[in-house]
């Protein structure tokens, strides 16, 4: 579990960008954001249970999922997928349901770097930069390395 | 045709943001907005001949639409509606085939503004400032400001 995530948040745009590299094929690390159930097991933080409403990681798919913490409080996200294109590239929206209509639009690459390794590269993109501010200020570091790590695992377990 | 298009395209963030009012109320406005053979009509600069192959203005639809100039050159279209809400609120991405990739996603307001009338405003957020300035210097403030003159012609033969 060396490969560290590596956020940027840029002082001057409403960006949020990240580089994220693992020790597993680009198939393997696509399949993983293209599977229903493998979702529900990696992504979001650690300590949170997720349900899976619908996930369907395709060009022109939506999904919606809800994380459930220890403390019974639901926290609900959804959107729609502009490109999904196989081991490579996607594009989809992203709304958190505490704070309706402030959506996103994240953009991310799939790189092989050969050897059995990849790459994802981030780019997401807010409608203010109060928006930006917000997502950077919640936690958003830490449950993306914490989802990358359980990615990691959950790959690991399969071999 | 006496209300303007109000375009303003910020120095220091990569967006564009409109307000455009109308003599018409805000059922009919939002109507000629979901209504695919009302889109073909008025979306787009004069001069255009638009095919829509598919436009299905819901949360979770998607719309694919393509332009073609009197020199035969075609401009295609493309997105997902990630929020649609009746005479009220739509957010949508969007997609020119000839920048592929480079995805915007679109805010547009339908406010009521009584007496029959309504107003729509508008905001984009583009993936970089330079996507931006792109769009900006592509024309986009004479082609909307056409549509939305096409869209009252539109809606006044239908009085």
């Amino acid at each position: 579990m060396s490969n560290p995530l590596k956020l940027s948040v840029p002082q001057d745009a409403p960006f949020i960008d990240f580089e994220r590299e693992f020790d597993f094929p680009v198939e393997a690390v696509f399949e993983a954001h293209r599977d229903p159930e493998a979702i529900a097991q990696w992504l979001g933080p650690r300590g949170m249970t997720a349900t899976v409403d619908h996930y369907d990681f395709r060009t022109g798919g939506s999904y919606r999922y809800i994380h459930t913490g220890p403390d019974g409080i639901s926290y609900g996200f959804s959107g729609v997928f502009h490109t999904v294109r196989e081991n490579d590239f996607a594009i989809q929206t992203f709304e958190f349901d505490g704070y309706p209509d402030v959506v996103s639009l994240e953009f991310l690459q799939f790189e092989d770097l050969g050897d059995g390794r990849c790459k994802l590269v981030g780019h997401a993109v807010y409608p203010t930069q109060e928006a930006r501010d917000g997502m950077a200020q919640s936690g958003m570091e830490g449950g993306l390395t914490e989802s990358y790590e359980r990615l990691e695992e959950l790959l690991g377990s399969h071999r």
